[in-house]
Formats: structure tokens, C-alpha cells, sequence
């Protein structure tokens, strides 16, 4: 349908152009706008049709059937590790976009200056102000509490669905080490972990930590994955063939899921690849990708307890939880980005594209 | 009138199913919900048919009529004892809702560290920093400090209509000494208390702290009922004779009062059964656990005064304030979630029904 509309925009502007009218400046800008948004005519589009995931579908198959049986936390329990002094905001996206999705519970565990800031944001977060950066740490007492403060974070682990570790989370070298045994722990409790802003500079540098782990995600941007295929693959990134190269990057890294995020979405977990292309916004600002992180987690969480609850119904494809996982939370995000977009044009923030996000929800899979 | 609906919607159901009619998915979802939502042949129905309290003419009956001559106070004056380093979402939510529904004068009295972050969540709460917590107490001043926290709740005592003791409590041993301590105090002074969240892990452990005190109330979720039941009756739950081992529990704990919150709510005091299952919503987010605790504290306070000031004109059934609290609590929050979710669907959170409270109680009981 958009394909006609495509046609039908372009034979109106061609006509136009033949019959030398002149458009007035508003009329151009919605064009230029429109081909860019629609990709009239780009390579990408003619990708997106072949690897593009029934992600809509996915969506609705995953999310589970809202049953007054059920108690608080059968619906997804996630927590975010992340939030220094520095950053405070992109552990609380992380954290309230799960919510907003439909988690029964969000935690956050930050360092204790992050603390009082992240839970002033919203009463609805439970955050655990355990982390600790060099500055508040002498040399003799680092291994002390480097085990407090994973032991801290471990008496939790078995509560949680799925971990996402990096929003907000800085560079502090203390930290990160801390950090990476937190990993550890998850990937020994068979905990998801979804790996996102400086947590994919701590695992870029130490690809061990999810080597060969097939709970994990990864979710780089333009300049994250960069660094991931340099560090990896030992060349730069080839767009010619992103598909191929990602399904590469993936399965060197012993098949985690690598969400490579862009104009258009491309998804893989070293057996295959698939793209979201929907909706999408053209504004850029900085956070979208901690909603991101947070739906994913629930999706998966979701998609996990629907496949290790299987009775054989599972009737939709890829099977991978962490595939579906990503392609149901690319698109949400997408949908929700779309629709703060048009009500709210440039001045559309990431808080305005939260508040859409039970909206799109609703719109993909009505709750009843 | 609802079980009129069931039943024509079950026989357009079974007749579709019987002509093979494909539904589409969207329409078998709405089904499969209609189905859990209304309990369809399930036996909590029958159960609540026959001990549903006649809750919204117990809610209009103990509201107090608004009265211009009244001042500040006398609509109700309570006090939510919780909210620590870990938690400060729980306390602001009972304490807040106590003020949406009417009470005059809502505290709090937490940690040190939570203070700061619970006054900013509102500026209508009266926020105490008084609690301490193990890690700020050296073992040589926990009698003095202990001995200081205590007074310093008690110096309010005589004030509050009643306490809510447990919303973010935590789990630190030297805090929950302290509030043991509190608990008595009230006792002494007569105050009701309402036990939530960690305060019913410390009553578990000492059950002398409330048994035997007709003016207290514990609200146990599926969890913290299952813990109480094990530890007073010494046997599992047993949901078939889900009534009568209630009835024996809160007899046992010498007549308190115990809310069992689930998909249909059971009250008793030892001596009758009560159930609340209007309305409700199928979201189990954190956080309306503490909704329900703060309302039934501002009930409880009611319907204690008119019954104090009776001159014989009470004609509502049951007549002890403990159980007409708990019904009336029950009931607004049951509404208010179903607003809420009306509204929201799955992205509903806690800070969304306690926007609904206000309309929930003018529908039920019109201020003027």
C-alpha cells in the first residue's frame, strides 16, 4: 500500500515538474521529506522486502494474555545496570519503557550518587544505589568491594528475566571490572543480558564476557558496531553487503544476537538475518536506545517463557527468543517514535516517545 | 447481570465453535480474557456470590458527609512507617492515596537517605528523616539511637487515626527492631496499624507483635499469605476451603484482621468472611499493594470514628471498623484499577490508578 502511494506521490511530483509548476517551498520540503521516510527508489527498501520480519505478528504472538490469575511478576521482572554520576537519564528510559510495556517490576542498580536523581524521576523504579566508581575507592579496599558489590547485585540475579547492562553506565575502569563479574554471574545463572551503550565498549574490549553466550544481545549504533566489526571481523564495515557481514559478526562471536541499529533495523544471531524497516522517526535524539534496551528485555522475557512453556504451538518464525525478542521491540520503538513524531514534529523528546509507547502497543495488540 | 452476559457470550461462543467459525486471533483473544476476567464456571464465582460484601454501600456509608464547619485533622490524620536506602516508591504511593481519598494529613517516616527523594515525589507529604539503618549505627549506639528513633514516632502517636507500617520498609535488622518497638507504642496508644510489604515479614517472625490487637490489619499478597499460613496454622494453603482457613488464621492471630489479596479479595476477623470482586484489572505492576494499604487506613479511620461517635444509627453490616475498612479499601482501589486500565491497558502503572482514586470515590459516593 505505501508502494502505490509511493507511485501514485511520484507520478503527481513528476507531472508536476514536466509541466514546469513550481511548488512553494512547504509543498517541496514535504516531498523531499516523504521520499526520504518512503526510501523511494534506495537500496535499502528493496533489502527490507526480503529480510524484512513479519514483526508485527511476532509482536503479537509473544505478548502474553493479560490473566487476572496471574500475580505480580509472572509478567517480567528486569533490572538495568547502569546510572554513575554522570548519567542518570538513559538507566531511567531503560528502566520505565519495561514498565510501560508491561513488566511488573523494574530495578535499577546504579551508583549511589546516580541513586537519589533516578528514583526522583519516577516512585515506580526500584533502585539499588550498590555501584561504585574509582574516585570513592582506595587501592587497598578495592577487591573488598569489588566482591560486595557483586555479591550485592547476585542475591537478586535469580529474580530477574533479563539484565540490561550499559545505560548511563561510563568508562570508571572500577566500575566496569565490577561490571564484568556481574556478566558473569547472569550468563552462570542463564539470565539474558542485553548489552547497550558503555556496556558495549566494556564487551568490545573483552568479548569473552559474551562469547559463545546465546542470551545475549547486542545492540550497537552506527559507531558501536564500528568499533565491534573492526575489533572482530578486522576490516571496516561494508554496506554493500550489511546483511552478510552481520551474519558473520554474529557468528564469530559465537552466535549472540546483534540488533545493528539505523534507518533501517537489521537483526542477527549468526543463523540468520532480519530487518524492521517500519514506521521510524527522522528525529535523533540521544536515548532512544535505552527504550530500546528496555523492550527488549520484556519482549524476550516474554518470548522466552512462551517458548520454554511450549505445548508445540509455537507456529511463528525465527524461534530464537533473542530474535524475537529484538524484532518486537525494534518495531514498538519504531511505532512509538513515529507517533510522538507526528504530534510533536522536531521538538519530540525521548520522554514523548514513552508516553507512546502503550499507544503502539495497544494499536499492534489490543490488551483486550 | 454479569453472569446474564456470560452466559449469552459462552452460548455465541460455543454455537461459533459448533458451526466452525474461524474467530480471527484478535477476536479469540478477546475471548480467552472475557472468559479469565469473568471467571466463567470457575468456583471463586460462586464463592463470591455468596460472601461478596455489599462493599459500595459500606464505602458511602463510613465517607464522612464534607462539612465546612470541620477543620484541618478531622477528616483523618495517618502515618505510613517505611521507605529506606533501597526503597522509596512504595511509602510515597500509600502515603499519597491516603491524601487522594480524603484524609487531611498524610507522614511519612523513613531513613535518612530516602527522606530527600520521597519529598520530592510530593510536596503535600509531612516527611520525617528518623529511621536508621544497621550500616549508619556503630554497635555501641544502637540502644541510645534505637531508644531516640522510637520516641521520636511515639512524640506523634497520640495524632494519627492510624499507622501503616511496612511500604519499603527493607529488611535491615536494626530498622526492623526499631519498628518493632513502634509497633508497640501504637498498640499501647490505641492506634490502628495496618501491616504491608516488610512489615508482614517482621510480624511473621513475631507474631506477639499484633496478636491478640483487635485494631490491627495485615493485607498478604499470594507470597506473604502462603509464609503465614506455614508458619501460624502449620499446614500449605489450601485454596478449596479458601474461606475457612481464613476464618481460622485470623482467629488464630487472636482476631486480627487479614485482607488475602488476589483476583477476588477475602477479608475476616475470626468471626466472618468477606470477599471483594467488582471491578479489578488484570495488570499486576508493583506498587497497589501500597495504594491498598493507605486506603484502607484512611477507611478504617472513618468508619472507626462514626462508630466511636455512634449513636446507635450505624444499620451497615459487618460493624467492626477493621473489616469495613478493608472492604471499602478494597473496593475503591478495585475501581480505580479498572479506570486506569480502561485508559491505559498494559502500560497502566501504579501512578496512573492513584489518578483514578479521586473519580472511583465520586462515582461511588458523590462528595456533594
Amino acid at each position: 500500500m505505501i508502494v502505490k502511494h509511493d507511485m501514485n506521490y511520484l507520478t503527481v511530483l513528476n507531472s508536476a515538474i514536466n509541466h514546469k509548476l513550481a511548488p512553494p517551498l512547504a509543498v517541496l520540503r514535504r516531498q523531499q521529506f516523504l521520499i526520504r521516510v518512503l526510501g523511494v527508489g534506495g537500496e535499502n527498501r528493496m533489502q527490507g522486502s526480503k529480510f524484512e520480519a513479519d514483526s508485527d505478528n511476532i509482536l503479537r504472538a509473544i505478548t502474553p494474555v493479560l490473566d487476572p490469575n496471574r500475580h505480580k511478576g509472572q509478567a517480567g521482572k528486569v533490572a538495568v545496570i547502569g546510572g554513575c554520576r554522570e548519567y542518570t537519564g538513559a538507566p531511567y528510559f531503560a528502566a520505565i519503557s519495561a514498565l510501560k510495556i508491561g513488566a511488573d517490576l523494574s530495578h535499577v542498580f546504579c551508583t549511589k550518587d546516580a541513586a537519589p536523581v533516578i528514583k526522583s524521576y519516577s516512585p515506580e523504579l526500584i533502585v539499588h544505589p550498590v555501584l561504585e566508581e574509582s574516585y570513592s575507592v582506595g587501592d587497598r579496599d578495592k577487591d573488598h568491594i569489588s566482591r560486595r558489590v557483586v555479591a550485592e547485585v547476585d542475591k537478586w540475579m535469580e529474580r530477574f528475566d533479563c539484565l540490561v547492562v550499559g545505560p548511563g553506565l561510563g568508562r570508571d575502569p572500577f566500575l566496569l571490572d565490577c561490571v564484568s563479574e556481574i556478566i558473569k554471574q547472569a550468563r552462570q545463572s542463564n539470565v539474558p543480558v542485553i548489552i547497550d551503550g558503555d556496556g558495549l565498549f566494556l564487551v568490545t574490549n573483552n568479548l569473552g564476557l559474551v562469547s559463545g553466550y546465546p542470551l545475549a544481545i547486542l545492540t550497537p549504533n552506527v559507531n558501536e558496531y564500528k568499533r565491534l566489526v573492526q575489533k572482530v571481523l578486522n576490516c571496516e564495515v561494508n554496506d554493500q553487503d550489511a546483511h552478510g557481514q552481520l551474519l558473520s559478526l554474529a557468528k564469530q562471536i559465537g552466535g549472540v544476537t546483534i540488533l545493528r541499529k539505523g534507518k533501517c533495523d537489521l537483526i542477527s544471531d549468526g543463523e540468520i538475518v532480519k530487518s524492521v524497516s517500519s514506521h521510524g522517526s527522522p528525529r535523533r535524539c540521544g536515548g532512544q536506545g535505552d527504550i530500546l534496551s528496555g523492550s527488549v528485555a520484556v519482549f524476550l522475557s516474554w518470548a522466552r517463557q512462551l517458548i520454554l512453556a511450549d505445548e508445540g504451538n509455537l507456529i511463528i518464525s525465527p524461534k530464537n527468543p533473542t530474535m524475537l525478542g529484538c524484532i518486537a521491540g525494534s518495531a514498538l520503538l519504531r511505532k512509538a517514535a513515529s507517533l510522538a513524531f507526528e504530534d510533536r514534529k522536531r521538538s519530540t523528546l525521548t520522554t514523548d516517545i514513552i508516553e507512546c509507547l502503550g499507544r503502539s502497543l495497544e494499536d499492534i495488540c489490543p490488551a483486550c
